[in-house]
């Protein structure tokens, strides 16, 4: 074979970035399972189906028109202009790696986005619709975002800082959350009438616990795969950032809620630990060890808190999607005009950058949720997003798809059980 | 460290390819959530105890003489004639890698063959000829087809194209599966005695799509670490088009049992994406974005389509094995010869590489067919391949290990469950 | 870009190791749910969540100090003395990579080390010591022993051979385990009053298996990474001697169960494999495929007998941690000085390899047990260090987190349960 440097140089970064690719991608898994625990059985391969929605139809969303607008030659810094179909002169772009590597590691970001809001959205909304908001989740919303930050717009020229997406992923994905939620309304019973919330409990802890293992998996990729390159020096410091604050979001949120309730809860360990990834996802490339460890250290207190408002503000969020991805990715995005090495407040860079980073985060925030808000009202008014109430009590599964999540084990006919369970011989 | 271009590009194809090779052994963690997720609760454990037969039983058989048999020196252009327990002269083989990464990631592809079976024959093939089996699949079945289109053989001198093994792997499992359930004979219960058939319900399907998620996560490394190399520029388009049409395939699957009977069917969402994977496999190198979606939107349907023929048929596929990997195993051999840049039919290259194809993947689908056929024929004859009509009733997982899968949660006392549950002190 | 084949040869290691240490990261999730699901349902999220406490405060231990003292510059052979927050001067390392991939991958080895305990102990250890004894476990249990082995310290010294850990990591893990459980006695209902052992159903088998899937998969991290270089010519002998070692071990422990009580249990055809991978980790760049093949199978026996023993002796190891980890860490350890292809005993290379792999693994063991044992006998006196009775009967997971790991599926009113599942409305 001829080798050259720039081909090995090449060869490298494409490996490095298709493998984080898969990376980024199995965190859809990491997102089905996670939603998928943290609700009731009755609606459990409902949430599921909508995750693989949004590695199927939004996928495609991505690949016909999303990233043309995300990564096209920029127009007013406001969206990208060609690369429909992923074709066409994307010269400008002065990729290292294949087009075609660039973009399978984008898209599984573009995925992620609308799967944050599948979360939010849990046990309640219409299946049919969902589809339509994850093509445009992917199309539109998250590409537009990105184009200002990562795409050549407004807010990248401005300055603004998001190595890995606090603020063009999560926060984008967590307040288009906050509109979804806002449209659609609580789920029957959350609410007593006086307005106190109820806790509809988690149907299966041990599955959400791995998918938030597989998220954190996964964000090896997310996180070192955003550098786009394997000769890029920084690599390794962004892995050790990204786990440091994975590891002091999970401590705090442990101990925190170990303080405040007398018992640690295994949700708020959870989002502790993904809120401390989400926070430091903007700055992973720009902080020291000590700052990642800060970062995700107020990321697990941020998330307890913010999950308790939303719960008195009734806003619904059963897997505490906003929480976790809109709140700590608008921190996050805020972390690096502070404690970036170059330019951040505390290490004596002075205040442009943290202003730069506080109009990005708000500017896609409000695009998000804006944009979301929009979506979900003319989506209400055209086909309905909501099942009936008789079907929210029923469950999404059998209403929407025919069938239960679960259809053994059940109990036996004396209704005490046994060490083994026989099925019946015919089903159905 | 002495390090040369030479060295560098070696070591570059070898992470390459040991890391995809992860990836597809990690398939088999897929497989197996799939199809104990896709069966009864009390048949469960047995069917990953099988897939666990495959990784252990079946690569030793793979090692002993399967890739001897597949990668040896070609004879007639049948059969390899060297390198038993990956000894020996092995340089016509021509690696850039060490024969140790060529062997763990042939390895994980000879053992997926194996695994394809496994789900087919659920819930009432004995454990025992399982393990016998699953050494024939990996130490001769599979050898033999990939040695006619990968090894040296004839199919390969013909010109077949088969980049990552739609028919080399997925035919071939596909239609052994077939042989596999025609002698094993359906489920009982599974068909009224007006030929009718039952649905014999899926007992966890959030377990079977985790499964599904981590199948597409392999596949990262199935279709891509089929180049063999990190310097193949092609290896991200591979990554491109292998996504597409999962998304595809998905979509379709999705979309079309929605217009056919009113609500998504998630096995069929969830074979619809891999129908889709498993078409794209073979032209994954070949082919354009637009051709990935077509092939994987035409997959979205077969599958569909098959499974119901094959349950009107008689033919008890707990899992869909045989509609997924033998129907579009052998589509997607076909499709190569219709879609392929260079040589496709429909791209203006005559029709002499679809004639190929389909002869290549008719040659490899009879024997894997026949010699599955025989090879269960014979066990049925000396040892018996079914247990006993009580002990399917029973359930496999007790009969055949002593254990059910699931032996809590119970009901408690009263009946009617409680937030929590507790077990017994002493148990068995 | 500027590339030099320095800079791409460093670049190709850092991403081999990054990407290793991801594979090693994810064997958590691994061991999460191998434990949950080998414990009884009511304990089952506890388990996990100390899990999560080791990725998390674990993993601050091993930065804060572990890193330091294992990996600091040498003082008497016995302990590192800088490095502590990954600071100072560690050029005495000799590392190709940057410092922070590293320790990254080293510290997913140390909260393995942590884990393993984890299983040993549940079921009936309270959450607050456990924390505790986590961050002790990271910061100095493990880190003294692996400075001994791989730190410059005197075993590494005196010639000893442990590749990827089977002494560092897994002796240490497992005897460390044998400590805890001694001190911390077996759970209420294991024993009867005449001594004899009743067995506690594994709750949840599919899960257990996914994770020994994990772990497996995670090994193709640990072992081959522990290279450090993706230059390594070694890597894929690695790669193979690992899987042929688990397949072994896998395949015996299968037909050993098989042949001794007439069906093969999962638990131990599970643990046959992870023993086999457990037991070819120290010698697994250094022997034969046909040596990894016979140190698998041997681990196959070991691990079955060992739990028996165990079993019998009153120590209440619910995972088989001991068995797994400290026997077969320590087999392995033993066997290099057996099957080394330079200074094995019977591949003619004398006794002095075996007798110094025999000192150093019975070292670190005492070391592990010694100080696992004095730490939790303070923290019996200090803090306590078990649950009530009343608590261990309720379970760990309402006791310890106020709530449990399943809350559906729940039978409906007649007890005899559904097709479908219907939650309350209002739940807690």
């Amino acid at each position: 074979m001829d080798v050259s440097l720039q081909s090995l140089a090449n060869g490298l970064d494409t490996i490095w970035v298709l493998l984080c690719a898969a990376l980024v991608f199995f965190m859809e898994a990491g997102f089905a399972a996670l939603e998928a625990g943290f609700v009731r059985s009755k609606s459990s391969i409902n949430i599921i189906m909508k995750v693989i929605m949004d590695c199927t139809v939004g996928m495609l969303g991505y690949w016909i028109i999303g990233f043309a607008i995300m990564y096209g030659i920029d127009k007013f810094g406001l969206i990208g202009t060609n690369g429909i179909a992923v074709r066409g002169t994307l010269d400008h772009l002065g990729l290292n790696i294949p087009v075609d590597a660039f973009w399978i590691f984008q898209a599984a970001f573009a995925i992620a986005v609308a799967t944050i809001v599948s979360g939010a959205v849990a046990e309640r909304m219409k299946f049919g619709p969902y589809i339509i908001f994850s093509f445009l989740a992917t199309a539109l919303i998250y590409p537009v975002a990105g184009h200002w930050i990562w795409g050549g717009g407004w807010l990248g020229q401005l300055g603004m800082k998001d190595f890995a997406g606090s603020a063009a992923v999560h926060a984008v994905g967590g307040w288009a959350s906050l509109a979804a939620v806002m449209v659609l309304e609580p789920r029957l019973g959350k609410y007593e009438k006086d307005g106190s919330a109820n806790v509809l409990l988690a149907h299966n802890l041990p599955l959400a616990a791995l998918g938030a293992f597989i998220l954190w998996f996964g964000w090896f990729g997310f996180n070192p795969g955003s550098s786009l390159s394997g000769l890029d020096l920084n690599i390794a410091r962004i892995a050790v950032t990204t786990n440091l604050a994975a590891a002091a979001g999970g401590t705090v949120g442990t101990l925190y809620t170990l303080w405040k309730w007398g018992k640690p809860d295994p949700s708020m360990t959870i989002n502790g630990a993904l809120a401390g990834l989400v926070a430091v996802t903007g700055g992973t490339a720009y902080v020291s060890h000590a700052s990642a460890i800060i970062i995700g250290s107020i990321a697990g207190i941020l998330v307890v808190w913010a999950v308790g408002l939303f719960d008195k503000k009734g806003i619904d969020d059963p897997v505490g999607a906003i929480a976790v991805h809109g709140v700590n990715g608008t921190f996050g995005a805020v972390a690096v005009g502070l404690f970036a090495q170059d330019g951040g407040l505390f290490t004596g860079g002075g205040t442009h950058l943290l202003l730069v980073q506080i109009i990005g985060v708000l500017s896609v925030s409000l695009w998000a949720f804006g944009s979301t808000y929009v979506i979900f009202k003319l989506l209400k008014a055209a086909v309905g997003i909501r099942v009936t109430a008789e079907e929210e009590i029923e469950g999404m599964d059998v209403v929407e798809h025919g069938i239960a999540a679960y259809n053994n084990p059940r109990p036996t006919q004396d209704g005490v059980g046994q060490a083994y369970i026989k099925s019946d011989l015919v089903a159905e």
